[in-house]
């Protein structure tokens, strides 16, 4: 396989929030994303207790660097900072091999 | 930053399936985990309808390689095939950029 990138987003919601717009903006988020050039996929989990991840995978840094500038993403990332994360972490990897329970690799 | 693993993996749980003992393996095997020289940390997160994800943070290669041949969570990967999860797909990265809302790095 030819390496990819991951950028891996870990957020915890502050427990007393309420939605504040919040699920409505992830869910146009998410699509605009599927729409940029380069992008792979994504997975995204919340527990109930706040905590959650967001992987995405896109195929080159210039495809991650278009994505975290384009407008409504800068802000969306406002509204993240202002209130809609308490703290959250952001990784950049490189995806180096994968394997599916669907198709598992030779071994 | 020196570059460090991670490992996602993405999962489904089968909606029908009850526990079956996995809350108490994934909190077992989190602690055995915690446990193993080159281990770094951990994020994980599962939706409603039954799809997650977790990532887990290792030092190297060599540390990932020995906790996947750890006899107990060799045990809990059959599970995990017999029924635990309808399918999982498992991603090993790079990870060479990182930051924090706690922490943002200098621009």
């Amino acid at each position: 396989m030819r390496p990819y990138y991951a950028v891996i987003f870990a957020s915890s919601r502050p427990a007393d929030a309420g939605d504040d717009g919040y699920a409505e903006a992830a869910a146009r988020l998410a699509d605009l994303a599927a729409d940029m050039p380069g992008f792979l996929g994504m997975h995204s989990a919340r527990n109930p207790d706040g905590s959650g991840i967001t992987v995405c995978y896109w195929e080159s840094e210039a495809a991650i660097a278009a994505w975290r500038t384009h407008a409504e993403h800068r802000e969306a990332q406002q509204h993240g900072r202002a209130g809609w994360y308490e703290r959250f972490d952001l990784r950049i990897a490189v995806v180096t091999r994968e394997s599916s329970s669907l198709a598992p690799p030779a071994e």
